[in-house]
């Protein structure tokens, strides 16, 4: 019995977990969102990490083998943290996504997250260090609002591209780093604005890392089981619509 | 020396400290946002009522003579609990936004707020207990993170006020009540959309409460201390920009 446990500051892990579930490497899934403390995009780093290693705490209860850290602000600061005090392997949405591009050095990539995220460097950084030259990243906050009100695409998605795009020269991206996990909603939109630019999905990133550093193998079935610090109901039934539990 | 507590679940209760400081009823307000578990208004009941406590408990270490609470998805769920516990008056903003509407019961009211604060259906049963009869209400949980983002008027806050109110009479409407802290920044957006109706601000209408049930008259000078869980320096950051300081 080999476990997974996914970690998420709220719902919007579910598009990983998504991944996971259909990847089948796992027997088993335990997802945790820590709900009563969402967002994590706006807090201070030592406030992430603490938050990060309590949700490590509670996971670990579950046997788990491996943890996918989900959430794009915990991965770009707990990260070590977390691996230090897990004892097993631990996989975050950002080194996932940046060796998910496959891509010629001078391509165009743009990179989008949360405040949180972009300010952290962390991505920027490990794409420098990959060779990478062409890289604008920009802080989209208001995705993630967007997307939990069920708005994916339309005037106001457009007027909010406009506001963060509009100073880029959109058919020129070759790359887009989808850096939240809420971000996978909005596909459609990014694909009409980016007409020419590959999608890097942290999902499919994740599950990718896990075939090719971790030699993982698909098994006959996955089950997943889903936690929240705040509002379970919720959880449960936004993955009864995402994961078609 | 008579203290006030001013408990917010973030920043945005800093419209509301605006107006105490200005109003002079006290010699010292202690403001603490909760800025580590921001926003309140997507969370459990009893969550809330949870991290309210422990916000009052923070605050009494202070020696406060009164508590007010600026953040509505608290007012809506937690007052009861606080006012058991505090052993001091305890005044929250939905109450004081009820008493300030000094109208006709006949007249068009909309009530503005979090998904939190209009699901309670706190406002609108005290209105109606008041006797009025004309009542909207309207969820608008996308204007908290345009406020945070800057962004008050201009192309995306008018299609966001179509989404919301694109079927309402706007110029049927008398009275707006500002359910959140942070709407009195988009007061100009709903002046223009709402040309005929007078705007209830929960700050305003703390003061007016404060002075009219109890008896609270001006000082020479107020001071202000700010606390908040995560993010202190933002907060002062904030707070020097809207308050002068």
């Amino acid at each position: 019995m080999n476990r997974c446990g996914v970690f998420d500051s709220g719902i919007g892990g579910l598009s990983v977990a998504s991944e996971l579930l259909k990847s089948k490497l796992f027997d088993e899934i335990i997802y945790f969102g820590d709900t009563a403390r969402v967002p994590y995009g706006n807090k201070n780093e030592s406030t992430i990490i603490r938050y990060s290693l309590e949700a490590l705490e509670f996971l670990k209860n579950f046997d788990i083998d491996f943890l996918v850290v989900a959430c794009n602000s915990a991965s770009s600061v707990a990260i070590d943290e977390l691996r230090r005090e897990a004892g097993f392997p631990v996989v975050g949405v950002i080194e996932a996504g940046v060796k998910a591009l496959d891509a010629a050095k001078t391509s165009n990539i743009l990179l989008t997250g949360t405040k949180r995220t972009i300010q952290s460097n962390k991505y920027q950084n490990m794409l420098l260090d990959l060779g990478y030259q062409n890289i604008i990243s920009v802080a989209t906050p208001l995705f993630v609002p967007l997307v939990e009100e069920g708005i994916t695409e339309g005037k106001i998605v457009d007027e909010v591209f406009e506001l963060y795009f509009g100073d880029i020269d959109k058919s020129s991206i070759d790359y887009v780093i989808l850096g939240c996990t809420h971000y996978p909603f909005l596909a459609k939109s990014f694909k009409k604005h980016f007409p020419n630019a590959k999608l890097i999905h942290s999902g499919q990133a994740i599950v990718e890392l896990l075939k090719n550093e971790y030699g993982l193998k698909e098994k006959s079935d996955t089950s997943i089981k889903l936690f929240a610090s705040d509002n379970p109901e919720e959880l449960r039934s936004k993955a009864k619509e995402w994961l078609n539990l």
